[in-house]
């Protein structure tokens, strides 16, 4: 007779999950865990031992989903992540065999809006700047404090007017500032000019604010041309993936007063920072923390859960990734 | 036969004024400046000396407008303030003398606002906190950043919902918070819940924003009582006056985890600020910026101007102080 344990559907976690330790006990109660917790032991070796009646995984953005890993999960029929983008997923592989994909889905999307419009905040009217000039002392010694650009009515440019960028825009209406955006395709639904090259978008704009996927085609897509056309007094935001920015360029781009600063949450090789962007006060940087926050992490952990339990139960995924 | 400079009327400047050297050549072109430039010599004996002709004085939140000083200016019929409020200004003096009185209007509103939302995005996701992690080099060691808590849908509460409260409620909307506000009266045509004491609006919400005037009535209206109806998970942004709060008490609560966090560019003896809010990460401070930005001095300078050009042809200012 199988013990209980034994019936419950098997789950590979390559990113430890549940991150919540309050979500344990419900997801031991509905999910067996295989997790490799002996990192020694090489991934292929793993789950060539382990994972070959696998069907279902969990992971995460740090995770690259190679043909490779794939190759070792013959019984995959289902990849549910903890995060939006799908950078580090080989899709074509995973179309060709028919595994399902679950991603955050919109959970994060509220998060990374209001993190995009508080590091433009922070960056224009120089916050965290402002922080370390009190808390260092500086305040009644020097009693000067540059003056930074007004917010409201400023022209914002979306690039990727996805779930996250049209929150985006939401707020910033709030601050009456001018939405415009480029995407793949106009959005015959929506309100805001619509530029079909980066270029234009920030020839048109004094803010950038980037919530598209990392891909082929985005990647490096905030090159040396697009930070020229965005000028000197021009503002990148950067709540998508690092690689969306060619960093090197932007970083001599603020050094040398071409762009007029930066509110960065993610970066080429995360967790490395370019140093330089530590002198800049006209530069915030934050370690990759915009979908972070308790609620979120609450609503990821529910989606996961259901993600599975709908596979494990032949329905469709709740955030089920569509293939192009 | 007078110069052309002795038939320009005469303003009495005590802060610098214009603070923008590109208006130094517009302002001289229509008046002509008294400005106390030695300070060693007593104010009063400075005003009795020089100040018996002056008509018009433009002065800051810095300057204290009491009896002893108007006593020395026996013409002035026009006071153009730099700022919006009124705290520093013996307004009953002033009533009494007829003198009328110009402030800021809604120029820095916006800005304000802006700053507002910005504090609490700041405090709420901890960008100051995320930038000192990343810049300090902690991130590729220590990894894991604590979470904070989400911003949309909070339940926001505002004291004074004047122009800069106004814009503070449609910024958040925006953010789908819920808005209620505390004010002197409920105002009609505004579609948010009113409480009519602060211990209930505190009670009711997860952040208060501070946006009002600081009078008899306000000082110290956040006390100690008001802060443990807030809660341990409360916020409260002070972009008003540093003597809303008892600064002290506040202290006190956010050591002790009694409150849930502050953003806070507004200090009861500025340029002090208490040392003990530079070791919380969950308090961002800075000095008293939220009005500060180029545009809003722009408009400033030619409110100035416009206020003065208006009373010196008799004509209403164009931000006048109503008495109560």
């Amino acid at each position: 007779m199988e013990t209980e344990s034994e019936q419950l559907p098997l789950v590979l976690t390559l990113r430890h999950f549940p991150f919540l330790p309050s979500f344990q006990e419900k997801f031991s109660n509905k999910f067996t865990t295989l997790e490799r917790t002996d990192l020694s032991v090489p991934i292929e070796e793993y789950l060539l031992k382990h994972g070959q009646s696998v069907r279902a995984l969990v992971c995460g953005a740090k995770f690259s989903l190679t043909k490779d890993i794939l190759d070792c999960l013959p019984s995959l029929g289902c990849v549910v992540l903890t995060c939006v983008g799908l950078d580090n997923i080989d899709l074509d592989e995973c179309k060709k065999r028919g595994i399902f994909i679950g991603n955050a889905g919109t959970v994060y999307s509220e998060d990374v809006a209001d993190f995009a419009v508080g590091l433009l905040i922070d960056v224009l009217h120089r916050i965290s700047a402002g922080h370390r000039f009190v808390s260092s002392g500086l305040w009644p010694i020097t009693k000067e404090f540059p003056l930074g650009p007004k917010l409201s009515g400023k022209r914002v440019g979306i690039l990727g007017l996805g779930s996250s960028g049209s929150e985006v825009a939401k707020r910033l209406e709030g601050f009456s500032c001018v939405i415009s955006y480029t995407s793949r395709t106009k959005k015959p639904s929506v309100p805001f000019s619509y530029y079909s090259n980066i270029v234009d978008l920030a020839s048109n704009n004094d803010i950038l604010i980037l919530t598209c996927d990392l891909n082929n085609e985005t990647f490096h897509i905030i090159n040396k041309d697009v930070m020229s056309a965005l000028g000197k007094k021009g503002i990148i935001i950067n709540v998508g993936r690092g690689a969306l920015v060619d960093e090197m360029e932007m970083v001599r781009c603020l050094e040398q007063g071409e762009i007029g600063g930066a509110g960065l949450d993610v970066f080429e090789n995360e967790p490395d920072v370019p140093e330089e962007l530590f002198k800049l006060d006209n530069v915030v940087v934050a370690p990759h923390i915009s979908v972070v926050t308790v609620e979120s992490y609450l609503a990821l952990h529910d989606l996961v859960i259901s993600n599975l339990e709908a596979f494990f139960s032949n329905k469709p995924l709740l955030s089920l990734v569509k293939y192009n």
